[in-house]
C-alpha cells in the first residue's frame, strides 16, 4: 500500500491554471498533488553571444524553490550566493528538454527563458517543472504566431516528464516526497507524445537495479504522461480558446 | 486623474489568503491590486549566534522577486550570486518592522524568519510584504500558544504598511507601479494599530518636498493602514475560526 | 544629562578639511565629534550602460569602514568578499540624496563617484558622509567650472544630514555611539538649505513611537542641519578662496 | 564509417596506472583513447555534519578539467570563482554512483573522497572518471582492511560507466570527441558487474530517440563496461600484488 | 636627475603621527612623501584555529587602498567582492614581516592585527605599511606590558621597509611613483635595525639585473631603513613619554 | 645531513617531459624528485583590454594543485570558489618571471598562458613551475616560428628558478618539502642563463637572516640553475628534433 493510497500506476491529481502571472507571455501554475510551481515563459528579442547572427533562437530555463517550499524552511540560494549544484542539474535538464522539442532555427534570433518556482514541494519538482513548462513556451509561441511575429509554431512535439520509482510496495509511479525520500531506486522520464525519449535519468543511489525493474517503471511513466500530455492540451485549448 | 481611476485617498483591493503554504507555520499570500506577495513564517528552536545563552528570541526577513515578477524579466539573484543592494535594503525593513512589535524576550530562544516572495509585481511590494508577514507571525505565534509552547502572544502591536507619493495628480496613497515609476517622491509609513510610527521612509529621489506635502502623505497613511488593519485582523480570524 | 554632557539640541563641534585627498577633484575630511569621515569626489567622462546617449550625467555614492574606525575591529567586507546590507543601504541613501540636488542634464554625459570611508567612528557616519559628500561633490563640480568645461555648477540645492533620536533623556540632536546604541528609536533626516525633505528615515527598532515624538526630531534636525549648512558653506569658501 | 575507423562496438584502448600519485590513499590515472583522468581516493577520519554520530560513512566525488586539457583553452573555475553546472552536475554523478556499491554502515565513520582530475580530455570523462574513481575507491579500502582499521572491503559490487551514443554512423559504442561533439543523441550508462543498473542518464538534445534505439545503446553499454570491468580487475590485481 | 630633484640616496620626508585612531590599541599615521598609510593594530584575546590551544600568539596584517588614494580612481575590492591578487600578496608580506621580529610564543594566546590602509599613494605603499605597522604593534605591545598583562615585550627585533630600484638615473632609493611605473627593476627590502634581512623582493618586470646591480640596492636600501628605524624610534618615545 | 641524504649542493632528479599533453602548443612535465608540475602554454590570437591595439603581446600564468597533490587533501580552490592568496602570489610570480625574458613587442598581438597544475608536491613547486612554463613557453614559440606566424624566437633569454634555504644543516640548494616547511628562511632565486637576476624572493619567517647567508644562498642557487638550464635545453632540443 503506498503512503497516500494511491494504486502504483495512480497518478496525482493534476491542475494547470495558465493565468496565474500577470507579466509574462507564457504561464503555467502546474500542481501535481502536493506540489506546485509556477512556470513562466519570457521572450527576448536576443540571444546568448555564442549564437549571435546564426539565424537561430534559444530556449533555456532557470529553476528555483522557495525557502519554505519545504517541509523544514530551506536556505535562500540568492542569500548563501550560489545556487546548489542540484538547482544548476534540474535546471540544465529542463532546458534540454524543451530545447528537444523545439525547431530554433525557425524560432529565429529569439530568446525564451523559462522559470519553474517551486511554491510548495512534495516530490517529483523537476518533472512538474518540465511539464509545467511546455505549457508556458506553448503559450508564449502561441503568442508569436498570433501577433505574425512567427509564420507558424517553431515546436517539434509535446513533452511531458514523470518519475518512477522501486519502493517497498513495488514499482510505482509518480512519487510523492514520503516514496521519493526512501525509494531504492528512481528514474525520471521524459517522453514525447509521438513516444520517443527526450531524457532518462535513473538513479539508484541505495540498491543497483535490474534491466527487468527498469522497463516495469518505463511502461508506468508511459501510462503517466498520456495523463500529463491531456492535461496539457487541456489546458493551452481553455488558454488560447478561454 | 490616477492611472488607475483611484481617488487620492483610494487604496487598491485587498485580500488575504492564509492557506496558500502546505508547510510554513504561518502563510499569507496577500494580494494588493496587481501586487501579491507570499508571505511565510518559519518557527526554528534556536537563535543566532550573537543572542545565544540570552533567553531573547529572534524575527527576521528574507525578500526576494521571481524573475518574471515583473514587466521585463529580470535577472535571478541566485543566479547572480548575490542579492542586491535593493533586496537587502528591503528584507532589513521587514525585519526591523516585526521585531518592533515581537516581545522578543516573551518569544524565548526562538526565532521566526519571514519569507517575502513576490509573485506578481505592481508597485508596493516592501509594504505587501510588510503587512502580510505580520499576518504570517500573528498566525504562527497563534500555533505556538496553541499547542502551548507559549502562554500567550508574544506580541505588542499590529502593524501594517503603505506607500503615498507626490505624483502629478497631487499627493496620493498607494502607488501602482505607473505611479511608482513617475512620482518625484515617495514615502513608506509603517505604523501601528495604535497610532504609532514604526518606520518612516520617505525619499525625495527628483525633487526635495516641503514640510507640508510630507505631512499630506502622512495623513494619507493613516487612511490606508486602516484598511490594512481590518484585512489583517479578518484573515487571522478567518484562518483561527476557519 | 546626555552620556556628552551636551544639551538636547546641541550639536558635536564640526570641522571640514578640504585639502586631504592629493588626487580627488573634490575632498572633504569631515569630523563630528570622534566621527570622522573621508569623503572624495571622482570625475569620470562616463556614464553607467543605462544612460548612455541619454545626455545626462550620474551621480554616485560608495560607503566604507576602516576595520578599526569601531571600538573593536570589524571584519574587512573586501576580505569577506561582499558588501553588508548596512553598507548597501547606506551608499544606497547617500547616491540618492546627492543627486536629489544636482542638475543631471546640465552635467552632462559625466559620472562623479562619491566615496565615503569612515576612518573614526563614533555615531552618525551616515549623515556626516552626506554633509561631507556635498562639499566634495560642489568643490569637483566647481573646477568643472572654472575649466570651461561645465557653463555653471549644476546644483539645485545644499543638502546635509543630521541623525535625531529618543533617548533615557528624551529627544536629543546629533547622536554619538552610546546614544544610538541605546536610543529607543531615531531618524535620519536629509533637508536642503531652502528647508525641504530630501529623505527622512525614522526607525523605532525597540518602541514605536508617537507623531509628537517625531515632530519633536523634526525640530531638532532643523537646528542641526542650519549648523552644518555653515560648516559646509565655510568650507567650500575657505576652499575656493584659499 | 566512424572518425576513428572503430567498429561501431569498439572501446577505444583502455590503461589504468595504480602508482602515479605519490600520497592519495588508491589511485588510478585512467586512460580511455585519448581521455586521461587522475583518479584519486583520500581517506578521512570524519563524516558531513548531517552523518555525525549515526555510525555510517560517506563517499564523494569531486571533478576538475586542467584548462588545457581540451583542444582550445578553457577558463580556470577557481579563477573565475565557481564550478559550471556542467562540472557539479558530474561530480554528483560520480559520488552516488560510487556510494551505490559502498557499504557505507561497513565502512563506519569515515569519508573517502574521489578526486577526478581531467589531464587529457577526448570524450567520455564522466565515465572515464566513474571507472578510474571505482579502481581508486578499492585500492583506498584494500589498505584499510590491510591495516586492520576494516574487517573487511565494504564493497556490495564493481561498477564502471560508459557512453554510447546515436551517430550518423548508427548506434556506437564509447563515443570519442568528435562524436560526442555532433551526436544526435547520447546515453551514459553506469552498470555494475553483476548486470544491474547504477544510473542511466540518457538525452536527446536534438532529436528525442526510439525505445529501440535505447535497447540498441543498452546492448553496446553492456559489451563496453565487460572491458572495462576486466581492466578495473587487472589494475588492482596488479597494484596489491605488485 | 630624478624627478622629485631627490639625490640617489635621499629618502623622502617621513612623518609618524600615532594618534590618528581614537580607537586601536596601537595606531601609525605614516607619510613618505605623498604616501600616507594608516596602520593600526587590534589585539583579540584569540588566535586562528590551527594554533588553538598550543600557547602561541598570532600577528597578521591586512592592507586596503581607499578607491581615490591613486590618480584616478580605482574600484573599490569590497564591492568587486574579492581582494586582488596583488592586495593579498601585500598584506601576506606584511604579515610575514611583522611576525619575524615578534616572539610569538611569548605573546601568548592572543591575535595582533595590523590593519593597513592607504590614505594617499604615491609609491612605496607596501614599505609604508611594513614600517608603520612595526609602530602600531610596537605600541600595542606597550600597552599589554603596561597594563601587566605581558611582563616584557614580546619583540625580538625593529624592522622596517624601503624600495630601491634602477632607473634610467641609475640606482635610486625610495621610489616615488613616477619613479616606480617605469624603473626597469625595483626591490622591497625588509630589514632589521641589527642589520638582517627579514625579507627581500627583488623584480625585474622589463629587464634582469646583475649581482652587482641587486648590491648597489642592497647599499641603498640600508641607508634608507636607517632613517625609518630613528623615525619609528622617535614616534614611540613621544607616543609613549606623551 | 638532509633528510634526503644529499649534499648540501645536489639538487633533486630532474626530468622534462614534452608529449604529456594532446593539445597544448607547448607542454612540459616537469620533476623535481617528488615535485611534478603540468606546464601547457595555450596561444590565443588577442591580447587583454589594456593591450589592444598596442601592436604587443601577453605573457600570464595561472597555477592550481590538484587536492590530493599533497601529503594530506587540501580543498579545492573552484569548490571554495576562490583562489589562495598563496595561489595568486605564486602564478603572478611566474608571469612575471616569463614577460622578463620575452620580447612582447615581437611577439605581436598574441597572448601566451602558462598553466601550470601540480600533479604531485614535494616542495619548490613554484620554482618547478617556471623552470617547465620556460620550456613550454619556448617550443609554444618555436611552433610560431616554424608555421611562419613569426619571423624568430621573441625569447630575451632564458630562465629557471630554485629554492635555497638556511636549515639546521645550514645552507642548502633544492628545498623539498621536509626542509621547506622547517627552514629558518628560504629564497626563490628566479635567474637567467646569461647570469642575470629575473626575481629574488628571501623570506625569514621565523629568523631573520645575514647579508652572509644570503650570498651563500645565492651562491647555491648559481650552481642549481646551471643544472636546470641543462635540462631544459636537452627537452627542447628533443621534442624539436624528435
Amino acid at each position: 500500500m503506498r503512503p497516500s493510497g494511491r494504486l502504483p500506476s495512480e497518478m496525482r491529481t493534476i491542475t494547470i491554471d495558465t493565468s496565474f502571472s500577470h507579466h509574462a507571455e507564457g504561464c503555467a501554475l502546474i500542481r501535481v498533488g502536493g506540489t506546485e510551481v509556477l512556470c513562466t515563459a519570457s521572450i527576448e528579442n536576443r540571444v546568448p553571444p555564442f549564437l549571435r547572427g546564426q539565424g537561430t533562437g534559444w530556449v533555456t530555463a532557470e529553476y528555483g524553490m522557495l525557502p519554505r517550499a519545504t517541509h523544514s524552511r530551506g536556505s535562500r540560494e540568492a542569500a548563501k550566493g550560489k545556487q546548489s549544484g542540484r538547482t544548476q542539474e534540474i535546471q540544465r535538464l529542463i532546458g534540454r528538454s524543451l530545447r528537444a522539442v523545439t525547431d530554433l532555427k525557425a524560432l529565429g534570433e529569439m530568446s525564451i527563458t523559462l522559470d519553474c518556482d517551486v511554491l510548495n514541494a512534495d516530490g517529483g519538482t523537476r518533472c512538474a517543472s518540465i511539464t509545467g513548462a511546455w505549457v508556458a513556451l506553448r503559450l508564449a509561441l502561441g503568442k508569436l504566431v498570433a501577433s505574425g511575429a512567427l509564420p507558424h509554431l517553431p515546436l517539434l512535439g509535446q513533452v511531458a516528464a514523470v518519475s518512477c520509482g522501486l519502493t517497498e510496495t513495488g514499482a510505482v509511479l509518480d512519487l510523492d516526497y514520503a516514496e521519493d525520500s526512501t525509494a531504492a531506486a528512481d528514474t525520471n522520464f521524459v517522453l514525447t507524445a509521438d513516444r520517443r525519449i527526450v531524457e532518462i535519468q535513473g538513479t539508484a543511489e541505495e540498491t543497483p537495479f535490474t534491466e527487468d525493474a527498469f522497463n516495469e517503471l518505463f511502461t508506468l511513466a508511459r501510462i503517466g504522461v498520456s495523463t500529463l500530455f491531456d492535461a496539457q492540451t487541456a489546458a493551452v485549448t481553455r488558454a488560447e480558446n478561454g
